[in-house]
């Protein structure tokens, strides 16, 4: 099976270089390299768009100028347009969700891919259209359609990553330590009981069980990490006896105090 | 079963005006529209952003400018930081994809929820972080992380609506009582930090920030409900006041102790 290849991206009659740099910053995001730009507007090179891919310079380096759409599908074989609106045209429609497993699929199979873009405003002519395999439409709010030509090609892009990488059930929760067992928690538990007994905290002492075991509900959900057990028996014993140092100061203080009071 | 809501976006001291207005584009492309902006830096309103926008103004005639992040979490229950590099927390790491299910029971279990990005270059703070519930990083090329604000916006707002379009009818649970919001969370671990202070728990002194920073997550992934809450405000209040009558004891016995000597 041939490697497989993120899809190259053709904007067809750009306007604003800046879109075409930012762009580029999104392809090289998510891995995609190969850019077209048919008939950009204001010319090429453009210095502001190397400005806005924010160092993200080898789709620029390396893009291809196309001066018609024919140079730009020449060496392609499976192309989707993206566009917003989908035409009467007989040709599949998919969400970019549901695009990328055929992108993915053809390259598998050795052929070489594309999306193409519209320009800012108009969008995709029909003819260009024509000359691609299906449709992606990002699915947009009615009431707001209009879709930046970056973040258009930013939706895309993620997506062909999303999906390269899509290994469900990929660790959740790598990030986090173990929680530590039950037998430390109760430990936390007991301690953190004590000293509220002898704060007079379980008050009237009859709902004493159910006042412990609703703070046990509460804190077992965090599912403490063995650091932060020691932290947190740390914060029950300086609650409720001080540090030594500061509590000897301060005892001394008062003493002093009240040595003076009894001169 | 509550309506599903959109998460708020939530920009931490965003650089650029351009890049305000293309993430109200781009929330308005995918119906988002609870936007809340702390310390823009270059002052609000700004002409730039409407301009950006090009059209999509509510989110910025809506906009709620936060001077801390305190005021811009106040409200919320549930909350995922946007970030390129999760850091050593505690906190469960989710890819967009992995996140926008659990923003969506969040929401129709009843709570608010937001997302949280950091300013364009350097990303956000730990101890914003520490007030949120989960990370969110989007799955960028190792060979080029730096992502624009606006697209990564446009990929979490883009998928928040791809599996709302894309999710079968859910039943919720109710068996827990919904979490409190930031602003609660914010004065227990204010009471509880002071209290620690008073009792000399924060050593050495440089080290505070990220002790604070360790308890905040540990506390908030309990996600505590109001009786809860009032609970464990409770817990610390016996707890340092018992501290009190330790104190007062121990500077008894050392007074008593100091007269012996004196007589």
């Amino acid at each position: 099976m041939p490697q497989i290849a993120p899809p190259a991206v053709i904007l067809m009659d750009p306007q604003l270089a800046e879109n075409i740099g930012a762009a580029a910053r999104v392809m090289a995001n998510f891995g995609l390299d190969d850019l077209r730009i048919v008939r950009p507007r204001d010319g090429w090179p453009q210095e502001r768009a190397w400005a806005a891919a924010s160092g993200a310079d080898w789709p620029l380096d390396n893009a291809r100028i196309c001066g018609t759409v024919d140079e730009a599908v020449a060496d392609l074989q499976y192309i989707l347009a993206a566009t917003a609106r989908p035409r009467e045209t007989q040709l599949p429609v998919y969400t970019p969700r549901q695009a990328m497993p055929e992108l993915r699929k053809a390259s598998g199979e050795g052929l070489k891919t594309a999306i193409m873009f519209g320009p800012e405003r108009a969008g995709l002519e029909t003819s260009d259209i024509a000359l691609t395999h299906g449709i992606l439409t990002v699915p947009v709010d009615e009431r707001f359609r209009s879709l930046n030509l970056a973040q258009s090609v930013a939706v895309c892009a993620y997506e062909w990553r999303a999906q390269l990488l899509d290994a469900p059930r990929e660790a959740f929760h790598h990030n986090i330590d173990p929680p530590v067992d039950g037998q430390a928690m109760l430990g936390l538990y007991e301690q953190l009981e004590a000293e509220l007994d002898d704060a007079g905290f379980f008050h009237p002492p009859e709902k004493k069980p159910s006042m412990q075991r609703n703070l046990r509900i509460a804190l077992g959900r965090a599912r403490f990490t063995d650091q932060e057990l020691r932290t947190f028996r740390g914060v029950v014993t300086a609650l409720s006896k001080g540090r030594g140092r500061v509590l000897a100061k301060r005892a001394a203080a008062l003493a002093a105090e009240a040595a003076k009071a009894g001169e």
